[in-house]
């Protein structure tokens, strides 16, 4: 009677390398931690694993930096490699202050230094790890991977972790999607009383990325994969990019 | 092995009045649903229901509008009476634009509307709902009708469900708290490989809120509470004012 959702953070998940095959080590975990992978579950995983996997790593003793990249590291107080990289990853530059760098990526999120990020990267404090080229792509990748060792069909969510301009501390955003609808759209439906709704759409995929937050965990915790069961109505298709709030719509500037 | 957490939302919640005992009324449809409330659970509850028991309900015929309010009105497009009522709730006006009248409540939370909301309130359209005068007290008050009817000692959090700066569709907050941690602090601790971690604060009372949504659900499918299981480590002292970030470090105005 009661709607049930589950919650389910993988245990014991491997240091993770470029060329790894996630989709393998997720369905392995799984097996490990006895958690069943079914069609309709949600596997949820770390920006910072699927990186690894994907090689988006960089050593910035190897960087070439700028003039733009130094005059980005003088303004924020940032490496100048680093600042170089965060360039790189760029598509604009939204506010640079001290300590801080935030932009719109490549990738359409506005985060704070691109999601480049120097925490759980082997070979610190010169490598970090960038955020995946194409991360809904990198979501279908592991999907498919999981129905050729599975046979189940499940959805997948890439998430990081950001700050937000108007709420202190962070929380989890999705920033990929394969096979779980972004939004569950209330537009045209009605209430209770057959009043139309001022919810219009809710952002199911970040909902779901901050669920999974509850049994994943940063620092040295390290669990990088949970699987959310009972979601079912949630699923279908789309991008995570439709999340990012389209510039000429952006309130604060 | 592996970290599990479950989400239940309960069906059947009736609808609420003026006066009406939440505590009472969440321990009776919880028993009803099957649901056995233990100490640690985290029980999250929809301000819209909050509100109504708590009489915080306003019938726009009544309402005197000011010079001020008319202004806003014009402004906005909104109705008069509407802006007034705003406008009263109203710490702050941030924003205003075509349909859309964006405050600093009362309560220390950015959001639309001041939260002011026709939807699921009896007496449409001329009956609105305002958020509870101090959703950190109406939490403690629930958290010990609960503890007073079972004997368990379970944290309680208040949501409403508002848009974003930088993200497309809306999701839930937390905008009142008790027995749980506004924030899990990982300042000071160390990655996988000993290096000062990025994520600093995770804001975990609004990833509760984010989570408890997905079995709870807007418009006429009437799930105001889900119980949440399996938190035990985030339970704790704190007030959702917390979670307002100061107006001096807002990023974007």
């Amino acid at each position: 009677m009661a709607r049930r959702v589950e919650l389910i953070g993988l245990e014991g998940f491997p240091l993770v390398k470029p060329g790894d095959d996630l989709g393998r080590l997720i369905v392995e975990v799984a097996r490990a931690n006895g958690v069943k992978i079914e069609d309709g579950d949600v596997v949820v995983v770390s920006q910072k694993v699927v990186s690894k996997a994907e090689g988006r790593i960089v050593d910035l003793r190897s960087v070439r930096v700028s003039r733009e990249a130094e005059l980005l590291a003088a303004m924020s107080g940032k490496d100048p490699a680093l600042a170089q990289v965060i360039l790189d990853e760029a598509e604009e530059v939204v506010k640079v202050g001290r300590g801080r760098i935030i932009v719109r990526t490549r990738q359409g999120v506005v985060c704070a230094n691109a999601g480049v990020d120097r925490s759980n990267v082997a070979g610190r404090p010169d490598v970090v790890s960038l955020l995946p080229e194409n991360p809904d792509e990198s979501a279908a990748r592991i999907r498919e991977r999981v129905r050729e060792l599975t046979g189940r069909d499940v959805a997948v969510v890439i998430t990081d972790t950001y700050g937000r301009p108007l709420r202190r501390g962070q929380v989890n955003f999705a920033i990929g999607l394969s096979g779980l609808r972004p939004f569950r759209d209330y537009r045209g439906t009605l209430d209770l009383f057959g009043y139309r709704l001022r919810v219009k759409r809710i952002a199911v995929a970040d909902e779901v990325a901050s669920a999974a937050e509850l049994v994943m965990g940063s620092g040295a915790e390290g669990v990088p994969v949970a699987i959310i069961k009972g979601l079912k109505s949630e699923l279908g298709e789309g991008s995570a990019r439709e999340l990012n709030m389209p510039e000429e719509r952006w309130l604060f500037r």
